[in-house]
C-alpha cells in the first residue's frame, strides 16, 4: 500500500486525495491545509489527516476545533510519495523538503518544468517518469492537448499544430477573477505558454497556441488545428479517438452544445463534484480538409489532471509494470469512462480486465 | 445630394442612417420601423421622417403620438437608394419592393448572396458593385475578415487562412440572447458559414473558419492565422496594416487588454454611440513563425460595417469616381480613424485630402 501525502488541499488537492482514497493500491497519508477553511472542514470529514501548512501553524485550526497531526514536514516523513498541490510557484519553494527527505515529489503545472525530472503525460510519456526523484503533471490545457496529440501523432505523424484555447476566466470559487463581460486575449503576445509547455512533453512538435480569456467558469475550449502528415477520413480519426479512454467523443445526440450541459451530464451521471475527466471532444466537430483536421474539445480545468497525478504517483514509486496498466487501474478505481454513452465510432473502453 | 431611404430602424439602420446624414453628397430620405419603441422616438428625434412598416400601419404610432409619413413603398418612392437593415431574411422578402421602383438597394450580411448581385467590402470589391442593381454588406465578421485579407493577399499572396471567431453572444440590448456563463461551439460544425461567406468577396480564398460563442457583448475576436506566400518580417506585416485607413493597430502602451477598454476608449473620444468602425487590432500579437502570420483582431459587430454602406450607396449610384475616393470621403465625414493614436508603425492615415 503506497502512503501519498497530499500537500495543499485546494482545487486540485482535494480532488487528488480522492483520488488516491478509491485507488486499491494507495492510501492518503494525510493532507496539508495552510487556513481552517471550508476546504479543512472536508479533509476533517473525510478522515484525512490534517497537517497544518500556515506560518501560525496549528493555532487557526485549534481556534476552528480542527486536529492536526503536525506540520508539512511530518507529513512528508509518513510519505512514500509527496503529490504538491500547493499554488503555482509555492511547490519550488517546497522542492528542498521533499529533497531531504529522499521522497519523490510530483508538482503541478503551474511550476516551470525545471521543479521536475520530467513533465508528465501518462498516455505520452508515462515510462520517462518511472522510478524518477520527481515528475511534473502540466497543466490541464497542456495534458487535454498532449492526450490529443498522443494517438495523433502515432497514427497520422503530425506536421504542424495550431491551437486557439478559449480559457475560463476562473474557476467556480474563483470569485475575484474577471472578465464579466469582455473577451481577452490573453496573453496578447503568441504564442501563449501553452505551445511551450506541450513541447515539454512533445519535444519535436511544431506548434503555435493562441490564449483568450472569456467570462466563464465552467470548462476551456480548444479550438483546434492539426495539419497531419496524412489524409484520413474524419470518420476514421473519430474512431481512433474514441479508442482511447480519457477522450470522451460527445455523440451529437446528447444535444450537448457547451460546457453547461457536459457538467449538468456528469453531475447526472453520479460523478463526485461532477467532475469530468476526459477531453471532451463534440463529434461532429471533427473534420478533415486536405490534410488540416480541426475539432472543438471541452477540458475540465479542475479536474483532468487528476487521474494523470494517480499515474505519475505509480510510475515514481515503480509499483506498476506499466503505462497501460496504471492507466487502467486509475479509470476502473476512478470512474473514469464510466456513465458516459458511447460514441457510435467507439470501440469498446479499455478496462483493467482487458 | 442623394436622397437615402433606410428600410429599418435597428442596431444597423439608426447608424447607417446617422452616417448617411454626416456625409456631404448624401441625405437621409426616411426611415422605416415596425413599431413605436425607442428607436422610433429616436428618429422622430433626429427629425428623420419616419415611415411605418408593420401589419398595423401607422396606428401604433398615432398611439404613440409619432408622425409618420407613408408606408415602405412611398418610402423607397423617395429614396434614390435603399439601405435595408430590416432583419435577417427579411430583407429578400423586400427585394421585389426596391425592383418594382426600379430602386438601388442594398442588403445586408444576413441575407442570402444571391439576394444581390454582388456582396461587397469596399476596400476589396468596391469597382464590382459600380452601377450594379443591388449590393449585400457582408457580416461584421466577413467585413472585418475580408479588410484584413486584402492587403495580406495584394501583398504577400494568402496560402490558407484559419480562423477561430469568438463571437459576443449577442448585442448590448438583445436580453433574451445567451449564454450566460458557457462557451459554445457554434456551429459546432466545421467550417462555420464565416469562411464560405468570404468567398463571396475573395472567391479564390483557401480558408477554414470555426465560430464560438461566449457570454459577451461587447465585440467579436478573431485568432487569425494566414500562411502566407511569403514570409516578412512581423514589423513589415504591422507597417502593412498600419497604412489601412479601417484597420486600428492598438498600441501595446495603451494598456487595453480587451473590448471593455476599447470601447471605453472610443466613449472618451466622442465616437456616436461609442463604435468602432475600426477593426482592432493588437499590435503586439502580429507575429510571423515561417510562414504563419497570427494575429487577434477586436470586431465592433453594431459598427463595422456602416462605413461600408455608405460606400456600398456610393457605387450602386455611381456618384464618384474611384473606392478610394469614396471610402476616404466616407471616413472623413464619419470620422473614422479619428480620436486614435497612431501606434509607431502606422503610416499617417489617409483623409480625403490626400
Amino acid at each position: 500500500m503506497l502512503h501519498v501525502g497530499i500537500n495543499g488541499f485546494g482545487t486540485i488537492g482535494k480532488r487528488v486525495a480522492d483520488a488516491v482514497r478509491v485507488q486499491p493500491d494507495m492510501t492518503v497519508a494525510g493532507v496539508s491545509k495552510r487556513s481552517p477553511n471550508f476546504e479543512a472542514t472536508i479533509a476533517d470529514d473525510r478522515g484525512y489527516d490534517l497537517y497544518a501548512a500556515g506560518e501560525d501553524g496549528r493555532v487557526p485550526f485549534d481556534a476552528a476545533g480542527l486536529d492536526t497531526a503536525g506540520t508539512v514536514h511530518d507529513l512528508v516523513e509518513v510519505s512514500d510519495v509527496v503529490v504538491d498541490t500547493t499554488p503555482g510557484g509555492v511547490g519550488a519553494s517546497n522542492a528542498e523538503i521533499y529533497e531531504d527527505h529522499d521522497t519523490p515529489a510530483i508538482f503541478q503545472g503551474g511550476e516551470d518544468p525545471d521543479v521536475a525530472d520530467v513533465s508528465f503525460v501518462a498516455r505520452a510519456n508515462y515510462d520517462a517518469a518511472v522510478g524518477a526523484d520527481s515528475a511534473r503533471v502540466v497543466s490541464c490545457n497542456t495534458t487535454g492537448l498532449s492526450r490529443l496529440f498522443a494517438p495523433l501523432e502515432e497514427t497520422y505523424g503530425i506536421e504542424k499544430a495550431r491551437v486557439t484555447l478559449v480559457r475560463r476566466g476562473g474557476d467556480p470559487g474563483q470569485t475575484s477573477r474577471g472578465p464579466i463581460n469582455d473577451t481577452l486575449p490573453d496573453p496578447v503576445e503568441i504564442p501563449s505558454h501553452h505551445g511551450p509547455d506541450v513541447k515539454t512533453v512533445f519535444p519535436d512538435l511544431d506548434i503555435d497556441t493562441m490564449g483568450m480569456k472569456v467570462p466563464t467558469t465552467q470548462m476551456h475550449t480548444h479550438s483546434v488545428n492539426v495539419t497531419l502528415e496524412s489524409t484520413p477520413s474524419a470518420e476514421a480519426v473519430r474512431e481512433l479517438l474514441g479508442r482511447e479512454s480519457r477522450l470522451f467523443l460527445i455523440p451529437e445526440t446528447l444535444g450537448i452544445d457547451g460546457a453547461g450541459k457536459l457538467k449538468e451530464y456528469t453531475r447526472d451521471a453520479g460523478r463526485p463534484r461532477g467532475d469530468v475527466w476526459e477531453n471532451c471532444i463534440w463529434a461532429e466537430s471533427v473534420t478533415v480538409e486536405d490534410n488540416d483536421l480541426y475539432l472543438f474539445q471541452a477540458i475540465h480545468q479542475e479536474a483532468d489532471v487528476v487521474p494523470e497525478n494517480i499515474d505519475a504517483v505509480r510510475a515514481l514509486s515503480e509499483r506498476t509494470a506499466s503505462a497501460r496498466q496504471s492507466i487502467d487501474r486509475t479509470n476502473d478505481a476512478l470512474g473514469v469512462g464510466r456513465g458516459l454513452v458511447e460514441h457510435e465510432g467507439n470501440a469498446p473502453r479499455s478496462t483493467a480486465d482487458d
